[in-house]
């Protein structure tokens, strides 16, 4: 076993997150080699002092491995669709709930006091690594996300923080995630998560949400040198981030490429690939380096259908998918050797319980019993009924069970 | 020659069209099978009392015919991005220009003046025929589209007029289709264009634009019954709209169903793919029964990459495409039998006119030299410089030249 100590970090994270990781944890090398053996279940590999893990459904198939059943879990679990969330969140603006682990971990655990899922996912948000980056953003409701300064020019560059420091200003997230995976009990898998540097490059150009992502493309276009300085500080700044969520708990990490689909092939394999690529060879060196086991890795661009067959070779266990591609579809094109995870149409969510239930099972045939996790083809939307959400969860360990039986 | 009396229409337009087309336009039954044989360019067949068309190489590679060069059109060519369009638009309101039969002629010739296009758009919107259907909407500078009573429930489909009267309603588009292609005078054709029926339908649901378009899906997934009722209206109203359009002088007709990628390939083939296949058949019929030439038919459906194959056999002549798909793969895709159209990502027109060319170079070059006609994957952006537009389409026209003699 790992010696993690996750309490100690808790207590005092600012001081232990301004040292290198490799020091900070004290740890034994370890050959992740072996960890990734056969002989070594990756479910029972985990840093010490957390409860054992009683669930591992979502990591077996995550790594590949069979599984008794289909695992289930939905982006943006935690989210405005549920009362308590609302009432939760209602007592303080967005970023501050961001920034108060007692509220992350009260938010992770919610839709786990309703749903059987099979992994819960730290809430916290993407933005705030160009927070931590400097950039001021705040949340406005109804609209979004406001970047009151974005990047203009090349020379804004310049008001951004080391990349290095990125890690320690998040010291918040990290004890978020060790709370959490302490209050877990074991129960389900934590997943850690991060966006990908296009998507995060597009607000801090934007300056929020748009539907054409026209200004940083034009950077892209103009700039090609500026945006590739710009990528690349944040991808140095989201490697240690994601590391360091591993070292405090998290037992998977998914990376949103959530702007993919803005970026055609030649910009998404200049622009994107290359920096989702490196994330995960980064992270995985740099968990081996810490003596930390690797936790198997989820990339999710959406509407990246152009991108499939790299995404599966990228340095990913799973390729999320959206719901614009057909599971049997997005098979032939990946092959064996990843993981998919997806890919409902969460509008499908709008629909009676009855016609989940048919929409699950044909989603469930056609990705077939083993290397598949049942998701949403994107996040819940605040106006989605739980209960819909209960029948969605219900019908894919339901029907998964069956087709195991076949 | 066919007879149509095009002036006749111009000056009391409202009255014409409120018979039905084939009396209306008294004109003799022809065979348009003999009009599609290889003896008869189609360039040739036109409505009687239009100059004759002096470049007919837009029109040429929407049929499949070989041509000397590529032709070239933007969407959203008459725009913001031009300094008279802005001028000429600042006026009135958005739905008062379209209204404005000389000023949609204006904006429509505008593009000309300044590039060597290969064809012309009339200027219009695509929400006139929910307008027509008695919907108010009005355009929001800064925001887009906004309906103050967009349809909520079933029964609000009372509301809405009968599709049959939608094209004696739409008198004001045929006269700005007539003049326009009197004063184009044959120096290219004149395209002319309608939403589709799931696109027509978002907004009149979602009452203006959305991120996820989850009011309408939420009608596809509630009220699956109601939706198939809205869009065989919205059906019912485009085809006499199109051919109508045809009669008045247009030489083309594009479907834009911009919102396919918020539906996955279930939805489409459930909720657009039927009616996008209904307007061409229907169109066609007409077009024969009203003793109209058939006009080549384009379908673009913006993020529609999981249809391509369908759409290749929907009954259009050409396929539109938006830039997230590889010209090579697309062609593989639908096979040989359709014209492709587009894809330039919009944002390459950010970069400098060198890099353009080296853009369309490639495109050209993956496209191959016939069977294609040179777009954008979608509209024109405000902010874009005139400037590198003419660098496109001199680009284009100067590549495939070279291409040619190979």
């Amino acid at each position: 076993m790992i010696s993690v100590p996750c309490t100690a970090w808790f207590h005092n994270p600012v001081d232990t997150w301004k040292v290198g990781v490799k020091v900070r944890l004290g740890l034994n090398l370890r050959d992740s080699q072996a960890i990734r053996g056969e002989q070594v279940p990756h479910a029972t590999i985990r840093p010490q002092g957390f409860p054992e893990l009683k669930n591992d459904t979502f990591l077996r198939a995550a790594w590949g491995e069979d599984t008794d059943y289909t695992p289930v879990w939905c982006m943006r679990q935690a989210g405005r669709y549920l009362p308590e969330f609302r009432e939760t969140r209602a007592a303080q603006d967005f970023f501050s709930t961001c920034r108060s682990p007692e509220a992350c971990c009260e938010l992770t655990l919610q839709p786990l006091h309703r749903f059987p899922l099979d992994a819960a996912i730290i809430f916290s948000d993407i933005l705030v690594v160009p927070q931590a980056l400097g950039m001021e953003v705040t949340m406005v409701p109804g609209k979004g996300p406001s970047f009151p300064e974005p990047l203009r020019e090349e020379c804004d560059l310049e008001r951004l923080k080391h990349p290095a420091t990125v890690a320690s200003e998040l010291g918040y997230v990290f004890q978020a995630i060790t709370l959490t995976r302490q209050r877990l009990a074991g129960r389900v898998p934590l997943i850690g998560f991060a966006g990908a540097p296009w998507t995060l490059m597009t607000y801090m150009v934007e300056g929020g949400s748009s539907s054409t992502m026209a200004q940083a493309k034009r950077w892209l276009y103009q700039r090609p040198q500026a945006s590739h300085r710009l990528l690349r500080i944040l991808t140095d700044a989201l490697v240690p981030y994601l590391v360091g969520q591993v070292a405090a708990g998290a037992q998977a990490l998914q990376l949103f490429e959530s702007h993919a689909g803005h970026l055609g092939p030649q910009l998404f394999s200049k622009f994107a690939l290359p920096y989702i690529r490196d994330v995960a060879k980064q992270v995985k060196a740099q968990l081996q380096e810490a003596g930390l086991a690797p936790v198997p890795m989820i990339i999710f661009a959406k509407d990246g259908h152009f991108a499939l067959e790299e995404l599966a070779k990228a340095g990913y266990e799973v390729v999320g998918l959206d719901w614009t591609v057909a599971p049997k579809k997005a098979r032939e094109r990946v092959g064996k050797t990843v993981t998919l995870q997806g890919n409902l149409d969460p509008c499908a969510l709008y629909a009676s319980e009855e016609e989940i239930g048919r929409l699950v099972k044909q989603m469930l045939d056609d990705f077939g019993p083993q290397r598949y996790i049942a998701n949403l083809g994107h996040g819940l939307y605040p106006d989605m009924d739980p209960k819909h959400v209960g029948a969605f969860v219900d019908a894919v360990h339901k029907h998964s069970r069956l087709l195991q039986q076949k």
